[in-house]
C-alpha cells in the first residue's frame, strides 16, 4: 500500500516552533502598559464600546507574578480564506493550555463562526492536534465566512460559551474577523459573560498591520510560494526567450504580496494598485507602459518579459472605475433593456449613447467578452469587476496596440503571451519556518492573554525581523485599531486595511529599481521555500517587513 | 541596491553535485560489451547507420587502462524545451574536461541546433560555469527547436566543427534531438570529421526511457514542483470545502508526469491518456466518470475535489480524435465555405451534415468557444487540438451535466469549479538533488565517451533509484533505439516515446488505489522541493521509477 504521509511531512511533522524568549521561562506574567484610543472616530467607537474601549497594551513578562494556573477551557474558530500557519496557531494554544495547567481543554469550532452560532465544535486533543503540526491548511477543523453580525448571533454565542463553560474563545482571521472579535468581546463582557475574545490577525494579503502588528499570518509563506513560481517562469522567460507572461496574484484590496514578490524576483513591469490609483494612472496609460517595455526589450533582442499584477488592480484604475459606476447606475435602470437587445453590437451601441464620453471611449477599447461580463451584475447587484480576468485583459489590450504598431512596421515586435494566476496554491502551503514561528507564537501568546482575563485584545508580536527569541509578544486592545468607514452606502465599523506606504522603503527600493528591471534581466531566483538548511534561506522574514522596520529605518 | 543572487541561490551555488563512484576514481577507463541492434526495423537503420550501427554498449571502470588525456575542444548544444538541470550537464562537462586535462576547452553553442548550422557559439569558462552551477533554466546558452535535417545543414555543422577543431559535440535533447544526433554522428564518421557526437537524454516529460535509460533529466524537479502544488491544492479543497479543482500538467503525448504527480499527491481523480486510449474510452464516459466521483463525494458531505489531467488528453480520447480527423478533412475541402457562414449556428449547422453522426453528437456536445477553436486550421494545416483548454472544457461538460442532475433535484449538487495549468512553473525550477546530481553525471559521463572516441552515442546513467556512488555510468549506441514509425504520412526514424505501462507497477498501484482516493480525502503533501535536510526528504528519485525498477519488481 501506498503510505499515508509523505516523507516531507514526516520530516516536518516533528520540527519544534520557536518562541519568543519570554514565553521559554517557566513563569509568564504580564504588564500593562498606556491606556489606548482608536485611530479614527474616536467618540463613536468608543459609545459603540463602553466596557472594552480604551484598555491598555498588554506585554507578556518573565513573571514575578504568574498568570493564573487554573485550568482553562478554550474554544478556537478559523475565519475566511485559508493561511499558512492556522493550524500550528492551534498547536500553539493547545501547547500553552497544557502547559499552564494539563486539566485544561481546547475546542474547536467547526466551519467557521457559524460553528459557534450552531454550536458545532470537537474537542481538540493531542492526537489531533500532532497530526496537523506544521502543515498547511484549515482543514483541522475548517473555516468559514460567515459574520456574527445580528442581536440573534450573539445571543447565540453566548449561549454557546455558556453552555461549553469556555473562559476563552480564539477568532482567527483578517481585519473583519477582528472587528467582529471587538463586537463579540463587548457584547459578552456587557452580559456578564466570563469568555474573554482574543483575535488572531490571519490573512495572505498582508494589509492588515499597523504599528503593533508587524504582519498577518500566511503572508510570508504565500509569497515566497508565488515567488518561486515567478522565480522560475522569470528563467523560463529568460531561456525560451520568445514569451511574455502575465502573472496575476491574489490582493484584492492592497498590493503588499505583489510587492514583495515583485523584491523577491525582480520581473520586467510591475503594477501596484495603491500607486495606480495615488497617481491616476488610466488603463491606456498602463498599456503605454508595458507597450513601451515590450518595445524597448525587443530593440535589444528581448522579446520575452514577465509581468506581475494584483487581483484587484481595475479597481484602482481611474477610468476603469468611473465607467464601472457609470455602468451600474445605467445597469440599475436599464437593464432589462440592455439584456433584452439583440447582440453584442446593439448592446455596445446602446451604451455608447448612455455612457459619458470617457467612459464610453473605456468601455470600447476592453476585448467584447470583458465588455459582456460587465453588463451582468452579481448577486449583490454589483457589476462583476471581480470577475474580469486581469491578466488575459492587460494581455488583449497590449495585444491589439502591437498589433497596431506592426501594421506599418517592416521589423514586426514578436509578442506571444502567456497568462498565470497564482493564488489557490499559495494559500494552503506548509507553512515557512517563519509562519510556523510566528503562528505557534500567536497561539501561544492569545493563552496567556485570556490566563490574564483579557478580553476585546488581538495578539500582537512584534520585532518579526529579529530572531524569534527576541521577538516581543503580547497584545493590543482591538478597538484601538478600529474607525468608522462607509461601505455600502452607510458607515461601518473597520479595521483600516494597510495599503502599500509609497513613501516606505520597500515600495521606494522598487520605484528607483524598476526602469534597470523593465530592460535588463535582473531575475532573481528565490527557490522554493526551505525548511531545512541554511538560516539564512530558511528562517529569513519577508523582505517587505524587513524593509519596513523602524529600526531599519532610524 | 538590492542584491543580485537571492540567498538560495548563494547557498546553492556551494552545493556539490554526486557523482556515481567510478567517476570519481582519478583514472577512468572504459569496457565495451554487447553489441547491439535497433528496437525495430534493424535492416532499415542498419543501411541508414553503415558506420555507427552495432556498436557496442560502453560501460566505464575504474580503469586500469585510462582514458587519454590528450586536450580536448568540445561544444554543447541545448534542444527544445527547457528541463531543470540542463546547466549541470554543462558542468559536469567542463569539470569532466578540466579534471583530464586542464588545457581542454568547453564551447556553447547558442540558441539551439541553430548554433552550430550558423557556426554561433562562446567558450564557456569558469567564470561562466560557477554563475549556473546547480540552478533551473536554459539560459546560459539557451535552446531552440531547429532541426539539422538536411544535406546543407550538415554540412554546415561539419564546416563549423572542423573550424572549431572540435573532438566531441554533446547535444542535450529528446527524443527528436537523440535521433538527430545519431544522423550527425553518422554522417560526421562518413565524411572522416574527428567530431564525436553523444547525445543527452533531456525531457520533463519523461518519455525518453528504455532498459537503458532510467528516465529523462528534468522529469524528477518538473514532477516535484507540479506536485507541490497539486499538494497546495488539495489541501486548500479541503480547508475551502467548496471547489472542485480541474488541474491541466504538461505532456502532450506520454502521461508519466501526470502518473508521477498522482502518485505523489493522491488527487480524487485522474485520467492517464494511455489508458483512454487502451480502453477505448469515450468523452461521454469520462465526464460520466468525473460526475460520478462529484456525485459520490456529495453525498458525504464532500461538495470538493481535485482532477489531475495531462495535456494532451483529447489526442487519445477515440471519439474526439475521430471527430478531429473527420473535421481535418471537412476543413481541407470547405474551409473557406464555412468560414463564409453568418454565425456560429450556421457553422454548426452545416457542420452536423458533414460529419458522421457519432462526430456530429461529440461536435455538437462542446462548448461553442471549442467548436469555433477547431474551425480554425494552425499553419500545418491541423486542426488545433492543443489550443483547447483541456481543463476548462472538462468544466464545462461537468457543469453541463451537473446542471442537467440537478434541474429535477430537490437537494442540488453543489460543483463550484476552478481551473489550473501547472506547466512552465516547473520546467526552469532549480534542479533537485537527485537531478542536479543526474544531470552533473551525465555530462561528466559524456566527456569520458568522447575521451573513448565513441560517436553516436547516448549517454546512459542506470540504477537512478540507489544512492548516486552506485549508479552505472556508460553509454548505448543511439541506434539502439531506433525504429521507423509514420509521420505525417511518411516513414520516419524516430526513438519512440516511452508510454505509461497499464502492466507496470506504478499504474497498478494507482489503478487499485483510485477507488479510495476519489471517495476519501487520501491527499498526500510532499511540500515544496527540499535541497537540505534529511535525505528521505531531500535526495529521493521519482515515485515511477523506484515502482518500475526491474530489481524492485523481481
Amino acid at each position: 500500500m501506498m503510505q499515508s504521509i509523505s516523507a516531507f511531512q514526516e520530516a516536518r511533522a516533528r520540527y519544534q516552533p520557536k518562541l519568543p524568549a519570554v514565553l521559554c521561562e517557566g513563569k509568564i506574567g504580564i504588564q500593562l502598559g498606556d491606556t489606548t484610543q482608536a485611530v479614527a472616530d474616536e467618540e463613536e467607537i468608543r459609545k459603540m464600546f463602553p466596557l472594552t474601549y480604551g484598555q491598555r497594551i498588554a506585554a507578556l513578562t518573565v513573571g514575578e507574578d504568574e498568570l493564573s494556573s487554573v485550568p482553562l477551557r478554550v474554544g478556537v474558530v478559523l475565519s475566511g480564506g485559508p493561511a499558512s500557519g492556522g493550524h500550528n496557531v492551534i498547536a500553539g494554544l493547545f501547547d500553552a493550555l497544557k502547559s499552564a495547567n494539563n486539566d485544561s481543554r481546547l475546542f474547536g469550532f467547526l466551519q467557521g463562526p457559524k460553528g459557534i452560532i450552531q454550536g458545532k465544535y470537537k474537542e481538540l486533543t493531542a492526537e489531533v492536534i500532532d497530526a496537523y503540526r506544521n502543515t498547511g491548511g484549515f482543514d483541522m477543523i475548517r473555516s468559514g465566512r460567515d459574520k456574527i453580525e445580528t442581536a440573534e448571533d450573539l445571543a447565540a454565542c453566548e449561549k454557546t460559551f455558556a453552555y461549553m463553560g469556555l473562559q476563552g474563545l480564539v477568532i482567527v482571521g483578517g481585519d473583519d474577523s477582528n472587528t467582529n472579535a471587538a463586537v463579540l468581546a463587548e457584547h459578552l463582557r456587557a452580559h456578564g459573560s466570563a469568555t474573554s475574545v482574543i483575535g488572531v490577525p490571519k490573512t495572505i494579503d498582508g494589509d492588515l498591520k499597523n504599528e503593533w502588528i508587524d504582519t498577518s499570518f500566511g503572508y510570508d509563506t504565500a509569497c515566497k510560494t508565488y515567488s518561486e513560481l515567478i522565480g522560475n517562469i522569470c528563467r523560463d522567460a529568460a531561456s525560451a526567450a520568445k514569451y511574455w507572461h502575465f502573472i496575476k496574484l491574489m490582493g484584492r484590496t492592497a498590493s503588499y504580496v505583489t510587492l514583495e514578490c515583485v523584491l523577491q524576483t525582480h520581473p520586467n513591469v510591475a503594477l501596484i494598485s495603491e500607486e495606480i490609483q495615488s497617481q491616476g494612472i488610466t488603463i491606456e496609460e498602463i498599456v503605454d507602459l508595458i507597450v513601451d517595455v515590450v518595445v524597448k526589450r525587443a530593440e535589444v533582442g528581448r522579446n520575452y518579459g514577465v509581468v506581475v499584477v494584483p487581483e484587484g488592480l481595475p479597481e484602482f484604475i481611474p477610468d476603469i472605475k468611473a465607467m464601472i459606476d457609470e455602468l451600474s447606475t445605467i445597469l440599475g435602470q436599464d437593464e432589462a433593456y440592455i439584456q433584452s437587445l439583440p447582440d453584442h453590437s446593439e448592446r455596445l451601441q446602446y451604451l455608447s449613447t448612455q455612457l459619458s464620453e470617457a467612459s464610453a471611449k473605456v468601455y470600447s477599447s476592453l476585448p467584447p467578452e470583458t465588455q459582456e461580463v460587465l453588463l451582468t451584475r452579481d448577486s449583490h447587484g454589483n457589476v462583476p469587476l471581480s470577475q474580469v480576468e486581469t491578466e488575459r485583459l492587460l494581455i488583449d489590450l497590449v495585444s491589439d496596440r502591437i498589433r497596431l504598431l506592426n501594421a506599418h512596421k517592416e521589423k514586426k515586435i514578436p509578442f506571444s503571451p502567456l497568462s498565470h494566476f497564482f493564488g489557490y496554491e499559495g494559500r494552503c502551503t506548509p507553512p515557512s519556518n517563519f509562519d510556523a514561528d510566528y503562528c505557534y507564537s500567536l497561539g501561544y501568546t492569545a493563552v496567556q492573554l485570556i490566563r490574564a482575563n483579557l478580553t476585546g485584545y488581538t495578539v500582537s508580536i512584534r520585532g518579526l525581523i529579529k530572531p524569534s527569541d527576541q521577538w516581543i509578544a503580547g497584545g493590543i486592545p482591538t478597538s484601538m485599531m478600529l474607525c468608522m468607514e462607509m461601505r455600502k452606502g452607510r458607515p461601518t465599523l473597520v479595521i483600516k486595511k494597510a495599503l502599500v506606504d509609497l513613501d516606505g522603503r520597500a515600495f521606494k527600493i522598487y520605484a528607483t529599481s524598476r526602469g534597470e528591471w523593465a530592460l535588463k534581466d535582473s531575475y532573481l531566483f528565490p527557490g522554493p521555500i526551505q525548511y531545512f538548511g541554511p538560516g539564512e534561506v530558511s528562517d529569513c522574514p519577508p523582505i517587505t517587513l524587513t524593509l519596513e522596520d523602524r529600526s531599519v529605518m532610524d
